[in-house]
């Protein structure tokens, strides 16, 4: 089959990689109907992290092809999508809802899903089946549920955004905007979107923000604070990853507010008196999207959100190197790729 | 009156100081019934933090002598204990139960509380009145309740401590076995202390610990691995407040459980990764000591709990230079000072 492989960083090909194959009888192998290339997968492409001959890859949503044993929940021909993050969905973590965190839990950037097919280990606690199969139309929502939106969505819930909540967020890429749209579902009474980009201040309007923040750091909780009567918001979803931006969520929340953060650059430091004496609530980590998915698919199937539109550049999967320069030059927020 | 003053590290001395009096008509003046030495008073003692003829102290309880005008819930002759944050407890921080971070918060640190008396700003806020006049057996425990009690409450609570929960405390001095003692009324199904003395492993039992562990660091990590089937503890309290102590109750915490921490030191980083990975909710800063103080004296006033035994150690305020070398020195957990 056809898939993505980082060569080194900045070196991305399509080439082809062996077919996938059921090893564990809880497996299935799904053929994919459109993958995307993450913010995250620019950490290697700009060098950041290690990259050795790497099949790329971590958002999915396809066709089942085939499937072990012991899978229960999916059969072949069924349209499923799935978590970034393989999960049982039985274990005491899992139960608790924290799927990310699973005792089998496994990222599914190891499999590389930027490709024709993958094997998805854990089939029944990772894969979700939709009610039926998707116009494609619906693709660019329902593979944004695999990730982004599910991220966003988590980063929205960590920071508790409900009815009567102030809700900063900081950050206007893909997570971000996913963010707001959650906010906006949860009943925030008002989203400041801390953003700088006129495009993305208007998808961010669109998605729910009620202000726009464009101050960044210390001038940036200012604002925040002149804002919320001094205090800080309620909720601050943290989604940009970087020592500023962290730094800037933490003293943008008000003292027993919640913070939701979804991603932290390896060399963000926190001071630790900071954190202590702003006197708050965190809940950060790698996402349990499977904990949400179900809802999610609802929402996306009943027209009720479209989380589709974080997507502003389609290729086909042979010219994902382009996709990969187009995000690293900021071209482009996400690339979606056809199959 | 006579007071503790620290001209320098190291160097304590009892000496007069002007007598309080009423400045804001929201003040009261007490006189203290009993004050102590908090470990965090060994910070500028031991030169960590700066001190320059600073009044000390800021747990306390007595009898209240007089009260500005605006003073409605405590009047003279009643006998109060006090949170060492001052809070309104009337704004919206407040009223969300984060009365540390009051927007007329201030600490009780600045005033010194180590003195015959002392004036309490927004005494309707800050004071809490006992039933009744208290048998001095019953000082060192309603002190507690001024700040170590408090604190450790506030961290069990943080870290949610509660029915079906195991609960790991990393440190045993003071603020760890309060933590203890409310693990223990919160319900906790089992709680495990983490404490190499044998004395502080033997007040711990005595609170409600099922569990010792003398294992620090990536080792305490792997005991508390061991004993909750791999996963880590739901509900982890850190009361010590280092580098090192602090990556350990990281550690100990399973995906999605709770980190309450109420100390660190000036020069803990922690790294943003780790914290990510781990997955985990965290709540710490100086504890709304104020939002548990009415529970707590009616749980000592009714015999419910002991707190009063982690004072090892009680010296006339004369004395109190002693008492800050016998903390110093480890030979006491926590001094109380008698007036």
């Amino acid at each position: 089959m056809r898939g993505v492989v980082m060569h080194t960083a900045g070196d991305v090909r399509v080439e082809e990689r062996a077919d996938p194959k059921i090893i564990e009888p809880t497996d299935a192998v799904i053929a994919l109907a459109a993958t995307c290339i993450c913010g995250s997968d620019l950490w290697p492409y700009r060098g950041v992290e290690p990259a050795d001959h790497q099949a790329m890859g971590h958002e999915y949503m396809g066709v089942v092809e085939e499937v072990g044993a012991d899978v229960k929940t999916v059969k072949p021909g069924d349209f499923v999508v799935g978590s970034f993050v393989i999960s049982d969905n039985t274990c005491e973590i899992c139960q608790a809802g924290f799927q990310s965190k699973c005792v089998h839990a496994e990222f599914v950037a190891q499999i590389g899903t930027q490709a024709e097919k993958a094997r998805i280990p854990h089939a029944d606690g990772t894969l979700v089946k939709t009610p039926g199969t998707p116009d494609p139309e619906l693709y660019p929502a329902l593979l944004a549920a695999s990730d982004v939106l599910g991220t966003g969505w988590f980063a929205a819930v960590a920071a508790e955004a409900g009815p009567g909540k102030t809700v900063a967020v900081v950050g206007d890429g893909a997570v971000g905007l996913m963010a707001i749209l959650a906010a906006k579902q949860l009943g925030a009474e008002r989203i400041i979107a801390m953003s700088r980009h006129p495009e993305r201040q208007k998808l961010a309007r669109y998605y729910g923000a009620t202000d726009v923040v464009e101050e960044r750091g210390e001038e940036g909780v200012a604002k925040i604070k002149e804002l919320t009567s001094g205090l800080g918001a309620h909720s601050v979803v943290e989604a940009v990853g970087t020592q500023e931006s962290f730094m800037q969520a933490v003293g943008a929340t008000r003292g027993g507010g919640h913070l939701g953060y979804v991603g932290v650059n390896y060399d963000v430091k926190i001071p630790g008196i900071e954190l202590f004496f702003a006197g708050i609530h965190t809940l950060g980590g790698p996402a349990p999207v499977r904990r949400f998915l179900p809802d999610l698919i609802d929402r996306i199937w009943s027209g009720e959100i479209d989380p589709g539109k974080v997507f502003d550049l389609t290729l086909p999967l042979e010219e994902a190197p382009e996709g990969y320069r187009a995000m690293d030059e900021r071209r482009a927020t996400k690339v979606l790729l056809t199959l």
